[in-house]
């Protein structure tokens, strides 16, 4: 049996709180938030899990076995290095730390001590990208070509990162899963239209060493919710819209074919080829039950997470990136 | 009474005569196109029409005022420059010619002798882009924020250009009318994925010394058609989608709204503001009919085409910053 | 301080009561179910409720005054009329009864004691329908014409009712409110095609002494979720779509337009006129509360509720009507 | 080669010319119209074809093999009727005649003499249907349920026919050829709003000797474009969305499925099933090619249309129950 404490109740921890409770093999001892309203409300739901003020206090209990991080960004590396150095297990809010170097020492320090350290991209364990992902392994989708996501709506600003850092965030992690790659180079455009305010709308490219390519458009001031992506391969193309309620993942069988004539290679012509959609039923499980499953398993039977922290540092590493071509009018930085 | 001969009868030229022949005080004197069969099936449509195999046949006829070039964008500065020399009025298919010197040399040629030169950037006069060029002058949007452009279907391969020149000429001819200012910066990211072939996915920026910013993603490759743009403004937001055959043009009564308390400036939070939706009917007219109607008035009353030389001018300098940026890895090109 | 009970604590209960827990001036005294485990489940989130097995206990208990019933059809009629001998004010789930009969009795007798009754047409207190009654009393759509709904999918089949009663009470008291008018005719067909199973598949048309018309199709066996109404004025027209997350509701200035020569009135010519499209933005308030805070403010203010008992008799009219209809292949039943 | 003449060159006969002049072993001789302005457009696109005024003059004329009547209903019997008994195979567009007993005695003449008569229910020539069709034929979609259709929009009011006649007869085509069976009952109900005009709204109900059922929603008063038809079989489902552009038809893989205790029967449960969805790439032919080139087919190899007298009386009984039955308040008529 698992013993796990969860560190921030506010937004997000309550779900957590909520998908690990039915996970076999383990049960959640603690659950901890500075505010006392949050403890109260924690404890009004969940009458056996104790509630407490302090951090110190998740790493200081020895039956604690691992540690849910879901509180700012900014306290992501502390609380986790912390976790790690009293032996536990950890599991980190998206994205897993605010820079490369955090990141990095997140991963060193797992490593060193044989934890398991994985980040909550939760995107990857929902039924639509587990599906893409199938798609992808199969070579049904012959030579990736490219990654396009667009991802806007009239949303909440964050008062302390920009929208790539909220919201790409969720779109690298799908691509880095779909990819299996990481770019060889990354730029990116945005503006921040509300004065002292982060940017708000961004767009993305991560070039590759072959002829891929990815692309993300992140937007918190758009009329209309979008949430599409595109993969596009040699044989099959997917249209990803997560708010299509009942076919999230089409798979179109359309493609590119030449045709040239053999006296005259000069002529060749470029064709295309389409044939019928398909739209393959998807699980109807809730994506952070199945992740929560995985953590628990990947520390009962030393496995490794698919979502393990080398994926939170290579996210981290093009936002970093990101970041800094934003900084210098989209100048491609080389990764 | 206006005299026209169009030059060129392949996919574009056949809706550019019969546009043409329903003017008033203008009539189509010749067409001319070097292929026997074109001739013909224009022949056979119009039997009153001259038909000739050679320009140079159109250029010396001292009965046509005006050059319609409908011919591929190679050709376009040589027939346009010939045709402004014979002292023609000319309207070119867009873009209007293949490099900035190009396309200067046609303008400072016409500006010299007084005639009038435009461009057939078509969805100028479409009544969806008339419209969202109202509400942008009449004030209704606000401060402008951005324009997104989203060109993509599964379309023919042009075997001599590049989907900037073949797709995002429309889009930026549209944003050029809309925010009345030129980009003081481009970049581009893309890739050829057929061996052999021009790039066939492309995504452009284009940033201005204001807030404002504009972004293109064109596509050759994608299993969806979308043809849907945003215009962001402080006030209201805008949606054309061009596939949506009933409402077009949308316009949301959204926006940003900030709120601070007097005591913490510090802790002022942006918020938004959600109202009505309203789609404006469209006249059902075609573009072509108002945009023919356009350069014969110009050439009878000597105005100023909304699409002038000038106009396409500025266009094609993006696209070739476009192209230098796209060449050197999405490095941004100050113009 | 108006205190309630509610009986029946099963699919609709727990969103009755936790509605009613937010009502100023009322607070739920009791929750009365024969299942402990649902008893226990009502006790755990709201320690402060008594919990009853017995609704003879609801009826015995001086302190309520008013009872909320969210049974099974077959027993509203039973435990309706028990609460009104016992004094109580009461709110009925839909449909009110299960006979016209019933309805009858409910209605008399709450009549007879001066006590507010009323039934739970949940659809009358959501914004979209609250906006379609402003709509028509405004009289911005002219004269009616006529309404049509279309509520299908692939639903949980009812063991003890047809489709009829379990989904076209929802839009048949849509109609009611708005058409402000009762039918004179109903007829309906219908098909049971899983043997031993109720109706699956009606199609309603409902007359009225004027040119009005009202057509439901109602469907548990459909492969996709319709929730569509079209209401159609002289002057404009409404479709609500209940699926659309961001515009429920598009106001079209659509209609008919008569022209006709004056030498000729044989020949006039019905064309049509058509206009902007409009969504009006809709408050984000839960129907539910609006309607327990109705409940509440006609019970304190002695007011008659819009859903009251003589509206939930006007449905069941109706219903009775189209199973009779039904039964009979479809002839007409005039009312 | 087979010689045709097309009678009526309004709105439907330029058409029927266009796609016959394509047809092998098939040609237009003459083209036969009262108006003289139509005979000239005729002329003008084809400078080969006979035009005639009177119809006399083609069932004269002894090179004619077959004759296609595309004028108003009110004059397909006569017309159709001297054709065959000129000897000539005739095509009639839809409805075939106005009444049943109209319709009889021109299928009982061309038994009689042994000519090929056909009409023109385009839509089942379309792919959408022919796919349909062969989903049906191969079992795939199990037993079947019911069809319901919904062709609505805010259309031309016919001056001589309701829109029953005008729309339906589309649908009930359709229904016709999946179904493979006529119905033993109609009922409909409608209403006219227009004063003096036609019925402008319908629904009608067609009932089977097993327990299939259809209906159909017509309607010429009705702010948005529908044209939606889902047929239900007990192993899949179908939706045809002839407005969808991309994918029309649509398989659904759900069903109902019975699960019941073996200790208690009583207690048997109805769920239901959901798998993939798939749209089948639809060939991209012309509807009246396949058609114009199945009625030249039947005529050279005395061949049985599909769309033969017999499919065009049995709509116009249909049709002609349908009116008596609106005419009765939608009192259900027995066929």
């Amino acid at each position: 049996m698992i013993s796990l404490a969860v560190i921030g109740y506010g937004y997000w921890g309550p779900n957590l709180v909520r998908n690990f409770m039915q996970v076999d093999h383990a049960h959640i001892r603690a659950v901890c938030d500075a505010s006392a309203e949050r403890r109260a409300a924690a404890e009004k739901i969940y009458p056996g899990v104790i509630t407490l003020a302090d951090p110190t206090d998740v790493f200081a209990d020895p039956e604690i076995d691992a540690v849910v991080i879901a509180t700012p960004v900014g306290s992501h590396f502390e609380l986790g290095m912390r976790a790690l150095e009293a032996g536990k297990h950890v599991l980190i809010e998206k994205p897993i730390a605010s820079s490369v170097a955090e990141a990095e020492a997140l991963v060193a320090e797992a490593d060193r001590r044989g934890l398991v350290l994985m980040v909550d991209h939760t995107f990857i364990y929902t039924s639509a990208v587990r599906k893409m992902h199938e798609l992808v392994e199969s070579g049904e989708l012959g030579e990736l070509y490219y990654y396009d996501s667009v991802r806007v709506n009239l949303g909440l600003f964050q008062s302390d990162v920009s929208v790539i850092w909220d919201l790409a965030v969720h779109d690298l992690s799908i691509m880095d899963r779909l990819f299996g790659a990481s770019p060889c180079r990354v730029s990116a455009t945005g503006m921040a239209h509300v004065p002292g305010e982060p940017v708000n709308i961004a767009y993305l490219t991560c070039s590759f060493v072959d002829t891929r390519i990815a692309h993300f458009h992140v937007n918190w001031l758009a009329p209309v919710k979008v949430r599409q992506t595109m993969l596009c391969g040699s044989e099959k193309m997917v249209v990803f819209d997560d708010i299509d309620m009942s076919e999230k993942v089409k798979v179109y069988d359309k493609g590119v074919v030449m045709s040239s004539s053999p006296q005259n290679t000069l002529q060749r012509h470029v064709g295309y080829r389409t044939g019928d959609m398909w739209a393959p039923r998807l699980d109807n499980v809730e994506a952070l039950a199945v992740e929560a499953e995985h953590f628990v398993d990947c520390i009962i039977n030393s496995k490794t997470p698919i979502t393990d922290g080398h994926a939170g540092l290579r996210i981290v590493r093009i936002l970093e990136a990101a970041s800094a071509s934003l900084g210098s009018n989209g100048a491609p930085v080389e990764l």
